[in-house]
């Protein structure tokens, strides 16, 4: 076969800076917890999909509507069929992220949601942060090349004027599948040099590098990881209103992204 | 909307009921690294396909062929675009299960590969397992409920004839990111109940339920966690002799599903 990769990437190059000059269309929310996920849907007056685009079985839920110029899709990978609880993580963030990317081919991904904020690097409850880039802190793999893989170094689109217009707080972010934080997690998050940490950026991230989609991530505080309360404690406190500053800044978010094109973010 | 829901679960079991009964016709091999898979492919002879069922971008591969009454999928989810390692742990195996379920829509899903195993629990550098369930401990939510959604834990297909016949050894499979094993993962592992240890089964068997698909694993153990080697070296060191007697036993199993129906294995 002829080596054609070149050619490929020009062309893909080319699709890309077309791409970034076209006024965004399509969004994807992605949101791990319904909690987070209501108060956007209502803002939005976003309707759940009667005929779903996802296969028969899974809990996945979307909800769409038009906004302005914008198409949005809020999804949200549901409850655990069996448990009741929101498939939160890493793999049901992935899969959820990777169906619908193929149904709606999305301009642009967001993933908001709450996080934890280290108070040695300046969060507060309630800040809500712009990450500017994000990883993994509980994939080990100490085989060389391995660990960086597990690390897993994402960077989100680049938004300043976003940033600078809706004086966000812009900050690292680091993924992981448990809600505590362990001294193996803590070091990769120290190494990741993280503000905030979550539990599906990363992954998000991962799917949507895999298929060529910008994503931004909108985060908010609901708990202090380096602070002297138990984290599940505080979050369940706070879930509730730091979720409607969540939708605050999503809402500005999206009325930001209105009418512009990915280089204008 | 009328309830319908015992009417679709009855239909649902009907038609798992049926196809238990059908002889196994396709079935998905999932493996995780290329040394793993090789050896598999070249045993059967199989073909890596010209035009991917994945979208484009996608590092994963699939191999298939035919052997004797069984279409043979084999994938694998590739090399990672910049770092050129296999793309391990729950995220990538987790979409690549997903994607190819959805593409090729096989009767059983076998996840193959080399695992962990404790001195503890009777493992041996190369045994190999059939998991009997596989649960996460790397996904600490310490919150009711969302504990139990965290250890995900899942049951692998029965395969009573297929373990005497093949006088494999039986134990429970923990699924996590990391190659190590923090003290944290340790006591979850314990809770676990696990013999053996790998870094995707149970993000398989999350995505094989969601799509009720069933499956089964076999796991050939590389190194002794609880021994005095250090995991990667150990590792590394046995991987090419250990893929050899994982190639020989998935051999002896896909010879004993052909011409079987899920409800003889």
């Amino acid at each position: 076969m002829a080596p054609h990769g070149d050619k490929s990437d020009a062309t893909e190059e080319a699709l890309v800076s077309e791409a970034e000059k076209r006024p965004i269309s399509t969004i994807l929310l992605v949101i791990a917890m319904q909690t987070e996920a209501l108060p956007v849907v209502n803002k939005f007056n976003l309707s759940e999909d009667p005929d779903s685009v996802f296969p028969n079985g899974v809990p996945w839920v979307r909800y769409h509507g038009s906004y302005k110029d914008l198409q949005i899709n809020l999804v949200w990978p549901g409850k655990d069929s069996s448990l009741g609880v929101d498939c939160v993580g890493t793999v049901s963030a992935s899969l959820v992220t990777y169906a619908s990317i193929q149904a709606l081919q999305p301009d642009l991904i967001i993933n908001a949601g709450t996080a934890g904020g280290f108070k040695a690097k300046g969060a507060c409850i309630g800040d809500v942060y712009l990450a500017c880039d994000v990883a993994y802190h509980d994939r080990r793999i100490p085989i060389p090349v391995f660990d960086l893989y597990g690390v897993g170094l994402r960077q989100a689109c680049a938004s300043p004027n976003l940033q600078k217009e809706l004086n966000l707080k812009v900050g690292k972010l680091s993924t992981g599948n448990s809600l505590d934080m362990s001294p193996q997690d803590e070091a990769s998050i120290i190494a990741n040099d993280a503000t905030i940490k979550d539990m599906e950026g990363a992954a998000v991230a991962y799917v949507a590098d895999l298929l060529k989609v910008p994503i931004i991530f909108v985060k908010a505080v609901t708990d202090i990881v380096d602070g002297e309360k138990p984290t599940a404690e505080e979050f369940l406190k706070n879930l509730a209103a730091v979720t409607a500053a969540l939708e605050e800044k999503v809402t500005q978010v999206i009325d930001f992204i209105n009418g512009k094109c990915l280089s204008d973010l």
